[in-house]
């Protein structure tokens, strides 16, 4: 693959086959890159985990990180989002991470620039570097997708998560469901939507959406409409979840309103894992990416091989 | 030592150890750690001298730096600290630096988290690691601590270098004394306050205190009280200093408000001596952290050894 | 050299000797230092371009980078630049590059620091870092200066790129022309102004600069004035440039305002390609500055050799 920008344009054998390489390296680690490479990551809207991932996988490879500062850059001076990124590619940028407010603008980005692009969230378009995270969380416990039964719950309208998932998570074989208020119901997802009393019980994975204040914290009160006990994971539904059923939450959580605080932690909680996991999936990506002749092959793959410890 | 929050909970031998470690490393350098580390510097308030420094002695100890921007991050979606940290150590930090405007805070997280905690300053707690440079610079001159008469002079009160020093050295066994306006005396300190005009002539040490204006600019006007003549150190008062007595002072200097511009870089002067310091007793620091079995024995302590040159 | 701050104090020699230093380089790529340097990259004002060139140029030489928030710092306690300064240099860093919107700063604070000073654009004083990669551009092309007609276009007033340029330019022998408004002429530069019409038609190179709407954005409305027709460079007028004349323009370009955004990427255009002459500039400068004895003589300069590859 030359980018890394969309779940909807990826096989069932190109997912696995990602999955698989980031498991490996989440289990033996991973050998430096031979060479300098610079990543230039591009963060247009604030990330902690993102971003910090993103430098983590990257710093385990030797990569050397070029910041950006939306603030401190030229883009104050009216610069363009293709300018910038032109600008890094001519400073020597081997690989651009884009994090933006604006849709599809990723998948703009790579078709105009000679290196490869990942998009790291691009408005409520994408998110696929996170849906990979997931999946491999999800294998781990499962070592498989077909048939599994998962739900995603909250805000599927305005979720990137969402959409890379739903879709990606289908073109593995799983059935999706969707729950949530009916004001955050997206129609474009061609999934059934359940209750949230129906959807703990059925679930295999639970997967929970953000509720992103800074995006619509005016439309209405998360206090007044009881967000918690209406729709969010209570101790009460948790207990009603199949024994070998797991939690996700791309995080940050918001404790007390899409799930009890007191579950982040608990046994079947996922979400510090998902973290971990995140690092091992973009590494899995950026050498997939920056060795474009090694089509997935793990055994072929020798410039940057997982090794033992 | 397992945590780096607090001078209170160490012994005169801990203490002592830590210093001459840390005189040895800025006097012979230091080796890089063997393998990949990454340290998280986690600043909530703005610094330039603290930050810096630890990201210079963690390069130079061959460590990856994760930094950390508040209006970047996620604390914007309001994260709190825990699960911004959780995060770090989640993603593979080994270690967290973290400065914070709440009392106690590092202790707090230090008890949460499975990796070693550094406090770089929490409110008007502790600020430890500036304690110990001060520690090192003192030493250098005296090459002993007992029974120096050591003067910290300003907002006692609102001053973590202050706190965390007067334990410190009174552990150590030198003579405590503070001076400064009434209204900046703190009760909790039980060492006897002197008049500035005294203080002068005792003091081996004369440790100065940053009139923190981002505090508590608006209840007074340091021009109206006319603080340096009153309060500060005049080239009048240090002339009457003891031959051997030195000057420190944390940093950022109010010039010509704690101290007349013309000592900044006086010969009794230590303050960029200390900011020299200040990178071998992080470096002193963290090595017996990521070390936790050498317990400051430097004999045995080979992951990091001081070399020559 | 000690310091590099400005073009005024550059004889010809020294600067084809840096020309050709950062063409090799650019042709033949740099190996990394011997040692650990640190290099603090003091940026005081917005910059994309200029910060990330030279964190390449720093990285590719295996510099380590101390990077610089204006509002991350103790800046916003009230210290100056020369106490800032000197605290990078105290912690270690063993350079400093400076942009700072004060014009001079950079030489002042040569001056009174022990490590080098570059300064990367000072107010509307100078951009000598910009400068040299505008030569060597122009050197890739045309391999000598002497009698080369050279058109600097716009902003003149106000521009550090314009100063530094003329000054170099004219002390390399070639004929500097100036072009633009009449209220943003400049006439401590003591070059010809000709018309914009005719400035195309004699020029081997037309340096454009950039319209700086953040000095001056309240003065006159850009399109009022119907810049781009009036004052910018045309289809039309690019229609009427000598063959082999080639465009420069120190970026981020207005598109569309001092030239048509198709032009930007057209075939006498050398914008994006000044950006990774940029890279090779930095590191010459660089070098030069760390190996004080080697004296622009690549034959004797042994620590940072370029080497094939």
């Amino acid at each position: 693959m030359k980018h890394f920008v969309s779940m909807k344009d990826k096989s069932e054998t190109e997912i696995i086959q990602l999955v698989k390489r980031a498991n490996g390296i989440s289990q033996r680690g991973v050998e430096p890159l031979n060479g300098q490479f610079f990543a230039a990551n591009l963060f247009f809207e604030p990330s902690t985990r993102t971003k910090m991932s993103f430098v983590v996988a990257e710093r385990r490879l030797g990569m050397e990180v070029l910041d950006f500062m939306t603030d401190q850059s030229s883009v104050t001076k009216g610069e363009s989002i293709y300018d910038t990124a032109k600008t890094y590619e001519s400073i020597g940028a081997n690989l651009i991470v884009l994090r933006h407010h604006q849709e599809n603008i990723a998948k703009q980005l790579a078709e105009s620039l000679s290196i490869p692009v990942i998009n790291a969230g691009d408005g409520t378009g994408e998110h696929p570097t996170q849906c990979l995270l997931d999946l491999v969380t999800i294998y781990q416990d499962f070592q498989h997708f077909h048939g599994l039964k998962v739900v995603i719950a909250g805000d599927i309208k305005h979720s990137r998560v969402a959409r890379s998932n739903a879709i990606a998570l289908s073109t593995l074989g799983c059935d999706v469901y969707l729950t949530g208020m009916k004001e955050w119901q997206d129609d474009r997802l061609p999934f059934p939507y359940i209750a949230m009393d129906d959807a703990v019980e059925i679930a295999d994975v639970f997967m929970l959406l953000r509720i992103q204040h800074e995006r619509h914290l005016d439309q209405f009160s998360l206090t007044e409409c009881n967000y918690l006990d209406n729709y969010g994971l209570t101790l009460e539904r948790e207990a009603r979840m199949q024994k070998h059923a797991i939690i996700l939450h791309p995080a940050p959580v918001n404790r007390g309103v899409e799930i009890d605080s007191r579950l982040v932690e608990c046994q079947r909680s996922r979400i510090f894992k998902q973290m971990k996991n995140g690092v091992a999936a973009r590494i899995a990506i950026i050498t997939s990416l920056l060795n474009q002749g090694g089509n997935y092959n793990d055994e072929n793959f020798n410039q940057c091989q997982a090794i033992i410890g």
